[in-house]
């Protein structure tokens, strides 16, 4: 759905919008560097679909031009505690190696999606909020990972044959969770309408207890931020 | 669905079954070289959706375990001759250069897609019918592309951190239309099942205008193999 149409001279970008806390500091770097932000969001049946109303509330919050939420029904696939309803979401720290709430090739899929998002609206950025200090475990958060996305990107497409490269940006892969909160406020993000919880309630309340719950906490606690999160409990 | 269950010593393989002849193929070769093949078909809004259900009928025709087809909304993106209805099918070697009909990045979602079903049933080999021959225009179709998707994949997935390598397979990218007819037909492929064309009616009738039936036509008249293609007229 459009959401503002007020800026025509800013080179478009996709932007992809999970509804957490750092895909939204993403897009308000996007828009700080000066581009047009398209967002993107994707239901691929994941549990914490309070996320995709988040995305929405931000995409407006934060400025971008449009909001798109893309289904893809990679939960007939399996896999992972976050498709899976049968695999139970794991406490925070309780795992060492790749996490099983890993998703297989999630970002590979959503970035593929971006891609063709960004062809047919003429952009070459895309921005990711992959972070490699606090998901050390997943293996496409990795700079080498999206330097292989890039270059591979730019031999798939008709922008790529033609000369005018892609640029896959993620400006917080190597910013602590602090760092991330203070940029993102630095900006004018409102982290109270972001829902990082893996398994948030319907209407966008946080557990407290999962991994990405514990990574944010201590995030605002670093920062020195008072958290705005709301949790189920308290 | 389930298709059937009977190989349990042969390594799986992931094998994108559009419901085309040169898919229909690639899976008839994957099968011959030893594996046990699950087909992943995809509903991107199409026009083509006679071909699903084709792909359906050669899956089990053809002996794969499993057959799925994934729903993508790419519709909603616009941009191409074969998901956007304003725009007119082009009729055969009407254009030089990347088709009308060219789907930004749609083998990039298509095989990010495969590869997630791949790393979830363990499989480390994906089989795709595309050719660099007959789709010259297609950046997507060409071997320096394949390659460096299988570099991203290697880096993108838990199997690829843990040492074992994924395999794009592309084995008909070298082969004229007349080979991979003369193939497929040594090993059983029945033709008839196969849905080529680009704007096929409801029940999978060809339109033997565009693009994609000149090819076909052309490849069984250099096979010297009768045409078993159901056309709308004649």
């Amino acid at each position: 759905m459009p959401v503002a149409n007020n800026e025509l001279n800013t080179p478009p970008a996709v932007v992809l919008l999970s509804g957490g806390l750092d895909s939204a500091t993403t897009l308000a770097i996007a828009r700080d560097q000066g581009f047009a932000c398209h967002a993107i969001a994707f239901d691929y049946g994941q549990r914490h679909r309070a996320e995709l109303d988040a995305s929405l509330r931000q995409a407006k919050a934060l400025g971008a031009l449009s909001h798109r939420v893309v289904h893809v029904d990679m939960n007939q696939f399996g896999g992972s505690a976050l498709t899976d309803f049968s695999i139970e979401v794991p406490e925070a720290h309780s795992q060492a190696g790749i996490p099983s709430t890993y998703v297989p090739a999630r970002n590979t899929v959503m970035l593929s999606l971006a891609l063709a998002l960004a062809e047919t609206l003429n952009s070459r950025d895309i921005f990711l909020g992959i972070n490699a200090v606090d998901y050390s475990g997943y293996p496409d958060c990795r700079p080498e990972y999206i330097a292989a996305f890039e270059h591979m990107a730019n031999l798939a497409t008709k922008a790529g044959v033609e000369g005018t490269r892609f640029r896959i940006h993620a400006p917080l892969i190597d910013m602590s969770k602090a760092d991330i909160i203070r940029t993102g406020t630095g900006l004018g993000v409102d982290y109270s309408l972001t829902v990082s919880c893996y398994q948030a309630s319907p209407d966008g309340k946080a557990c407290g207890h999962c991994d990405s719950c514990a990574l944010r906490a201590e995030g605002f606690a670093a920062a020195g931020i008072a958290d705005p999160t709301h949790y189920v409990k308290g």
